[in-house]
């Protein structure tokens, strides 16, 4: 079959804030092919991604995304490689190419199961999806007592392994950090599984961070997560070798195969994360997860938005038993539990999987979106680039 | 002062084909603040830069680049370096937004330029504007007849040096390459300087660069340029240990700082080529020569596009006397040549350098560019974001 249709819907909460939450809008991807429809999620800001899409052709390294895509043979998995290898390479020098092409790979893989009526992760090669364990994920309040409650709210809704983020970490002294550590930890009990997520604040400053290690120690942390920018490869490795029980974990920002893969040989993290949404789609991240379990690293999932995209986001991984921790929103704006007519509920031990089903085994019912649609029109000499297309 | 305005400008060729000739669009950046005005070039797509500019706020952590820039205060370098760290906090998961932020990052320079009567290499600490010696860059012909002449016409227009790119290197056999390499030096003659770029064409795969090996050290190459993906750094530093006297180049793809200092620490390339109009601008750039001369890895700007953009890469380097070698365009298409009243013509010894004039010194009068421009509309929930402001 040859790809028809990439359709982009920019979604969105009716108010938009700067807290950190990701879910607040989302740009949902729908590819059509030979009677078949799948659909993705790029993780990344709607309308430039959008326009990456669209946009007229500069030159032969910076051509828009479609221009590599639509009308593309798609009758298997070496098909998704051939064609992200030619978007690597027709849209080089344009940036935002990596974020649009990661949502319209995961809609191609969700077609093509589709297609063989198979999940996406036996297409990768596994045999089993096997279960992880969800970590309940928020933001850090914005005082001590906040974040307790936060803590307390995880546990009481049953999980037992919760990550804190961004929030005020960082931003004044290393003592008040301190009180929302041992805030976490009381909060999830002394069994509960603390994971610290602090938002690339400390940029590339290893002593900053490096301060905040014995709390972090003395409250038991699994994890630190993303103390650098995404490729302070030399911080993260200097880091890691002060930091003891706490191990590192980062990748959330990797757009590309090589970005996940640097911060796992020259950054030493213990952990890495990867965004389906953002490095590419499922294929990258499961070479990711290939490379991770050669070197002893623990892959982790970044999902932080819809069941769509975590369901994309446990693909990579699904047939390793090992590595058992999931990312799992906790508290996502309604339009992303929206994007899904399904949703990935825990079973009976607080599990998650990748379903079964055909694709990402997700329902996605776009007429149901209308609330959170954001009309867009892009015109560029006159001509109509990009509208809105229509929800049925 | 504070950042009154950022204007873009979208301006094109009337027809842009896929050859690999970067000079066939152009997004041109104008800021205004305290009663001068800068300019600046983002050397990238114009519509998803533009998008990346005025698209609604996704998340704290992914807000359009005018939430760092306008009405922030410019009254010294430093706060150039205060807002690429906000623009690089606030929009760190908008991919865009290196590309976007460089046009501007260029423009403050040299707007912060007028206001002091200083060039932005004096801003930058250095005392002396050294020549350069530029090296006419083309592309290979299609043929090796193609490429000889126009080695010649590189000779005959007083070149000594002369960069060939893309065109069919790495596309088919190793020695269909001999004969482009072989043709270029026969036409720049035995004292011509040979410099070869193939665009990324092998990826990462050692192999198939390291049979091209022999005959660009017969051809006598100084450099080869990008082999492999961007940040395919075990690649490179593969290559390098068995390349001779063939040096790697690279980094014209580097949108950030750790890009470039990865692909000379890791990559152990030779020679480390900068756009300003990528990387962030002209103050991650002077950082990169500063670590490449630290390293003993010669700095080379990356510049095919306008004199705005050439003037504004060689400031980066301007005061490093012993890295002498520049890009120069060999074969600009007329828009690139049009966006600067004046150009930076060879002078008596053949060479250029960045101008002692204030800020960038390059005169740019917008409304000379009227036939090239792009109109562009962008609504997002029937409100107007963004249209081609007037030139005037």
């Amino acid at each position: 079959m040859r790809i028809e249709s990439v359709d982009f819907f920019y979604l969105s909460m009716p108010l938009v804030t700067t807290e950190a939450d990701g879910s607040q809008d989302a740009l949902l991807v729908r590819v059509r092919a030979g009677g078949f429809e799948g659909f993705g999620e790029c993780e990344a800001a709607p309308l430039p991604s959008i326009a990456a899409f669209v946009c007229p052709l500069s030159h032969g390294a910076c051509q828009p995304v479609s221009a590599s895509v639509l009308g593309q043979r798609l009758d298997g998995p070496a098909d998704i490689e051939r064609i992200a290898a030619l978007v690597a390479y027709q849209s080089m020098d344009l940036l935002q190419a990596a974020h649009t092409w990661s949502g319209v790979e995961m809609a191609l893989w969700d077609l093509l199961g589709q297609a063989r009526a198979q999940p996406v992760w036996q297409m990768l090669g596994y045999r089993h999806s096997h279960p992880k364990t969800p970590y309940f994920s928020v933001l850090f309040g914005d005082t001590p007592a906040q974040t307790l409650e936060r803590a307390r709210q995880a546990r009481a809704s049953g999980f037992r392994a919760a990550k804190f983020g961004w929030g005020p970490i960082g931003q004044a002294s290393a003592a008040l950090d301190r009180e929302h550590f041992m805030a976490a930890r009381e909060g999830l009990q002394s069994d509960g599984v603390l994971l610290v997520d602090v938002g690339q604040i400390f940029a590339r400053d290893v002593e900053r961070a490096a301060e905040r290690l014995p709390a972090l120690q003395q409250a038991g942390a699994l994890w630190l997560e993303e103390p650098f920018q995404a490729s302070a490869y030399d911080s993260y490795r200097a880091l890691s070798e002060r930091s003891g029980s706490v191990r590192l974990a980062g990748g959330e920002g990797a757009h590309n195969l090589d970005m996940a893969v640097h911060l796992i040989d020259y950054g030493a993290v213990g952990y890495v994360q990867i965004d389906c949404g953002r490095i590419g789609g499922i294929g990258p991240a499961k070479a990711v997860a290939d490379h991770a379990q050669a070197r002893g690293v623990t892959y982790v999932n970044h999902t932080f938005t819809s069941h769509l995209a975590l369901s994309a986001s446990l693909q990579p991984y699904a047939g390793l038993a090992e590595h058992v921790i999931c990312e799992y929103p906790g508290s996502p704006k309604p339009l992303a539990l929206a994007i899904t007519g399904s949703h990935l509920l825990r079973d009976a031990h607080g599990q998650i999987a990748a379903p079964d089903a055909p694709g990402l085994g997700m329902r996605v019912d776009v007429a149901a979106l209308a609330p959170y649609v954001v009309d867009t029109e892009i015109r560029v000499k006159g001509q109509l680039l990009y509208r809105t297309p229509s929800l049925m």
